[in-house]
């Protein structure tokens, strides 16, 4: 394969660490693309015949059919994707093919391929957690002013409202997308054109095939273009960031749907059951999301292990960084693929919801704050005066609203009845008004406009 | 501390855990920058009194006099930064410090401290990497047509232009600029007056402490305002990212600066001896910048392992965010630094440069092409027979401009003499004239579009 | 400090990116050790005077005071611990402390050093784990025979004894402890000697300061002494999978302490409360360790990359091993010192442990085990007909046992009264008998064992 | 599958997640192994019938005739490996099979299985260790006392034998296999009859199973048997390690074989070729044995973020466990496979060592060495001078030999003329005899030692 220099081939340990169609063969679309796009450009240019380039071109779709087809037969000892179809090429239309890897290299031709998979894989990745946003916001209008315990340290905190919660991951989900966003656009630059690693003398137009595979501008430094593999670094970065917001959601549906929180439940289609335990309902797909940051930020640290400390220009490391990226933009898929599904599917208890929210002394904060507004004391006293009350009721095994004016009075004489307004998880859900709050006439607002966002993106 | 409710204080190990003052009092800063912007607003809208803002802000001010000259005493018993301040206001003032925790938490007190600290952090980098870029291109412009071997697999591969391999690291510092500022436009949001978790039921303003903090916008979820840390990791990410790319140089000083490459040399400014052998001098700052990924890629990894799977809101786990984060960006900080001043430190040795890029056939490629070129063959055909010409060189210890016409042409009868222009590494590097190639006359526009874009940065 | 080959100093920038006294000053004690151990073997191989020994021991040794009365000066322009020491000594006892780096190098030095280090933190590592140990123990001692629901998915499985419970981390501490003491055992050998990287022509006896500084022998290649560190990457694995085992019983404990849960409860001395909230008990502690894998695995993966492609022998890269290992051992020691006294500190609930044993069906595998031995019935079939009598009590509201004979006979006629004896959590977790099983018996067996081995521990 | 609980089946995108068959089906031998095991066992107990465990066994062999010959059909739709196998043997002798699953679970099957792979992972690795040892040591005798440059920060720090350096990766890999064995040894317990967490009441036999599958024991508690994973981290650990000391020399093959230094050539059987330069020669496999860790020690930290803070007993996250250990493995087999073949395959260039070693004062050590212990000056006063020597040397362009002895008394009058003899890299290598250090007749010992020991292993 190497031309005239070798003399004998490779032992078949270097043949097994060194083949890698097993895993580039995923992108013979890409490069496909690109050797259409590079083979009409050279014939613009001069540089090889219109006739050579129809052949080329009639010979890689002729190719690409038969892959689509999957009658294929993908050969290790062509090493990767670009060497088997350039073979095929060969095959079908004889010498033309020869002319095909005229000014370029494997160097900028894998770089162009991953960049085109990266690419479509940012969009699936946004479509994804846009599905996902649906399921949420859905959720969140049809449970607005639901009450549920809003926790902090798992300990019951202040109440909030369901649909509020939900919202909180639509937020995380926005950012998620605007990662992805700017990864794709930091990425869409082509290298192609960029051969080994110094240009070509070749007068080549590298405008020409960074417009026809849809690239905002050719890369302006050839070492870069094929040595660069940042690009897949903030990708992963971004699938990773993506499965920890995922993973976090996910415990909660573990959580949720334990018998000891019982707030949620997941139907049969996004549960199983055990081997030997016949009551069981497991959620194991939430179970599963949990996990996904492991491969997926296993796989960051991999690529960044490969590229650490790796001189110009390309070093043969870079080839792990397919199997790398594929695993985890496969896994990102699965995970929120499944997150969009269970956030649809999840059917909430709302009485369980709301005696979990009254309880713990959840209005704690309520009565601090009231302390605060009525009788003007320090927020620091209040939270002082508060806390000796929580005290004297959960020694008596009361709730704050079950003890007599009297008693608080033993402790802040001057509480009057109407603190009793206060003292209930509905009361101090709704009175938390402030921009961003819980209460739910917020929560509907933010529905709103999350809705009406959604709707713009669906029809943009 | 914890007001009404605790009958006994904390063990000594639990304290020992649990205080986070030694870390967090970086914050401090930022810290009362947040807490005058609070106190204003509430006075502002009317939940303190005037004379009560008054009394804090003075306090706040003291206070911080009092750290910047280095005499304020931090207490691991009052547990973070938040509480030294405020023990040391109510120090100050009595009182009134008891009313500046109205309508605010630790939790989305910390949360604004962070992205405060962060924020400048971000600016820190750009800053950063653009005195590197700065360092890179004077260099650049100074080498634009030296020749130099460019490698792949650290095999010479082709001739290229000294000043265009030092361009590929200014497109990477300018990609890692664009993370930061991505990062950057993404935190810039409030999580002020979120509270514990849930808003308050107060009537603040919470536009007007985002202004007054230089966010663009308050955050509209205040679940997600005191538990994302998704901003962290992303800052992480990008400092990662630079870390890996500013490896990738470092590794090339170290080979460079070694005695069998001989392409450049550090100053004593960046040489370090050594404690037993006489003769030394290592390129230390090099070496711990190729390092520096190691901690900067540990705690990106770190983070990611406290976030996943945290249920919401607030955990104490999130508390482990500031120590990694503050370390890995001293680490940048340093690197940067340090990169700066090599890449405007650095010698190079034109001689070693241009013998070496003339070596190891490093014209083959040229003489393909001019195969392809002149003689119509196609290019694998022309690499075939390439690879066999400079195999019969080798045998003879030859380079290819060595060897005699009638020597080629029993390989390819047709080559001519004509063959032997392109057969020399400056004649190969200068062909290169491809957009983004390596040839001078492209190098040249490269460094003039970056010195315009650097001093459109500085004056801007 | 390079002696006579340079000219001017280092940039301030390299001074403060290749200083490392800050970090590498709590390796003292055990450069001096190693000083020590070096200067007597020079004196008895005659390469240094006993004189020149004497003053260099006694100078040694004053040092060694003014560090431990904390009344040394550590100067970052002396860069390291190393240089500190011995530039204090030639202050102390002058010209005779320069015959002390006579055949070493700071190389073999610092490897010695770290070694030591590491070696004694194995040791407090064990001893940590031990009293861990000893807490679960007597807990498990104390709730034999409490019944718990046992959890797979989260989801009640089968009931368990608490005890059971606790011991599963009593075994997983033995793994860990087995872990360091491999490490430990693995590094235990000296690399001083080694010098630079070559051994030295002085005739010295590195059997002597092995032997005096507690090591098994001296390591055999000079190369691997002074450039492995592999035996910290094997420490820092041995504290990783300690700190992820630890976060697994610390999540139980957030959990358990949890008022959905409500299956135990953290004292006072480690649970801390809410700025806002005055009703707050939050176990932070268990949530520090919860978190602590971040840190511990972050400096793993530190490391990795740091060693990852770096040559032989000595390189720079490696002087950031020890901010690494010293953080992440601070971070182990916390976390077993916290966990050892929650470990001891939780008080648990027996009604809502044994309330919650009996929900869910978690007898379920019972019912299809009695249909097995009592009807022989093949395991797969028993599990359907088990499912199927679950799916009729759950349309009810009722548990198994609330079900009538003649309610489980429309399902399996065979089924008898005596199937009622098996439905209960007590009987359930009484009846798995099987080695490592859960009833009662089996777990005093296995505390009976672990208080005799742990009890030989302490006396040995 | 779940028997008679549930109504609906699995979403598609349910299914697509949570099967696990297309990895795990690679424990096809050790599922069947242990059920063999399993089945004797419940046999000889009493448990089932003769009839049946005959029934069962001669199934279980011809299910798995059917997977060794390749005409098996895995099915997504039966999720793992488990119940693939068990509804192939129903298939294959009816109700009977049904009787397997007695008195275990998923959960320990699963956890037996894969322990019985691991171990054999761990036997795998051990061999391939042994044999690169194996071709190190060779080249170490051939080439013990071949002269070449020692490095440190990559700089000629003193001269040292080919052998020594080699033999110090003989080291790594002894420490390498230490890991693997302590792994293994800690790994090899047998959680067969566990359960789903709590044991059985069947009257199972665990040691009859544990010896039967050549565990040393079964495990002593049941929810550790099942949810333990600390067993897979600590053989990833040991496999990252040997990963990044495979690195090591990996780099210094890519360094060794490039223009720049000549010290070794691969042959045409570990080289590969460029698609565009017809001249290249690349070093593939060195580079990506270099790549390695990046995939090892992710998995690895993807294993650690699954584990951390997962509470008992079994949950879903664990199933990654076997994704990330395979592919671990299968590239550390490659990677060892590689090395051993380029440690047998590479040749060595005696003459441009020898010139390497003498050049850029390699010698000045040796001239502090003699300053010591002919003029006894303190080390630290004949560094100085040595440096200063070193310096006029270099301004003249001149070895330190190169120099008239009149010039160096100008420095140090006492400088006498046989210093000349210490003055070279050859004299300089066997003079460094002690224990560990680089003089051939040291390196003569130690490849005398490692050849017996390896002999030895060979043999037992």
């Amino acid at each position: 394969m190497w031309g005239g220099r070798f003399a004998s081939g490779p032992s078949s340990v270097m043949e097994a660490i060194n083949t890698s169609v097993h895993i580039d063969q995923r992108m013979a679309e890409e490069d496909i693309a690109g050797s259409l796009a590079h083979a009409a450009m050279l014939s613009a240019c001069g540089i090889i015949s219109s006739a050579d380039h129809e052949q080329i071109a009639a010979g890689l779709k002729a190719v690409r059919e038969d892959i689509r087809a999957d009658r294929f037969e993908w050969k290790a000892a062509l090493e990767d994707v670009h060497m088997n179809i350039e073979a095929a090429l060969r095959e079908k239309i004889g010498a033309a093919a020869g002319r095909l890897h005229t000014a370029r290299s494997r160097n900028d031709q894998v770089a162009t391929d991953f960049r085109l998979w990266l690419r479509s894989a940012c969009d699936r990745a946004i479509a994804g957690l846009r599905a996902y946003q649906q399921g949420l916001v859905a959720q969140a209008d049809a449970h607005a002013d639901w009450v549920m315990p809003g926790f902090t340290h798992l300990q019951t905190a202040q109440p909030v409202s369901l649909g509020h919660h939900l919202l909180c991951w639509v937020e995380a989900a926005e950012r998620d997308i605007g990662r992805f966003e700017d990864t794709r656009k930091r990425l869409n630059e082509s290298p192609l054109g960029a051969a080994a690693l110094a240009g070509t003398a070749f007068a080549i137009d590298r405008d020409a095939t960074a417009q026809a595979l849809g690239f905002d501008r050719p890369m302006a430094n050839s070492l870069d273009a094929v040595s660069s593999r940042d690009f897949a670094l903030e990708a992963l970065s971004a699938a990773t960031i993506t499965a920890v917001n995922l993973s976090r959601f996910a415990e909660e549906i573990v959580l949720w749907s334990s018998r000891r929180f019982g707030f949620a439940r997941l139907s049969d289609a996004y549960s199983t059951g055990s081997s030997i335990m016949p009551q069981k309902r497991n959620p194991d797909a939430a179970e599963l999301v949990r996990a996904k940051p492991g491969r997926i930020a296993g796989a960051l640290q991999g690529l960044i292990l490969v590229c650490k400390g790796l001189p110009l220009a390309y070093s043969k490391d870079l080839q792990e960084d397919k199997a790398l990226v594929f695993t985890a933009f496969d896994d990102l898929d699965l995970a929120l693929a499944a997150m969009a599904g269970m956030a649809g599917d999840l059917s909430f208890d709302r009485d369980a919801l709301e005696q979990a929210a009254g309880e713990a002394y959840s209005d704690a904060t309520d009565l601090a704050d009231w302390l605060v507004r009525e009788l003007e004391l320090p927020f620091r006293d209040a939270h002082h005066v508060s806390g000796s009350i929580v005290k004297m009721a959960e020694g008596r095994g009361l709730p704050l609203a079950g003890l007599a004016l009297e008693d608080m009075q033993t402790i802040e004489p001057r509480i009057r009845a109407d603190v009793f307004d206060v003292l209930s998880a509905r009361a101090s859900m709704e009175s938390r008004t402030s921009y961003g709050g819980t209460s739910p006439v917020r929560v509907r607002e933010q529905v709103a406009l999350w809705t009406e966002r959604l709707n713009a993106e669906q029809t943009s």
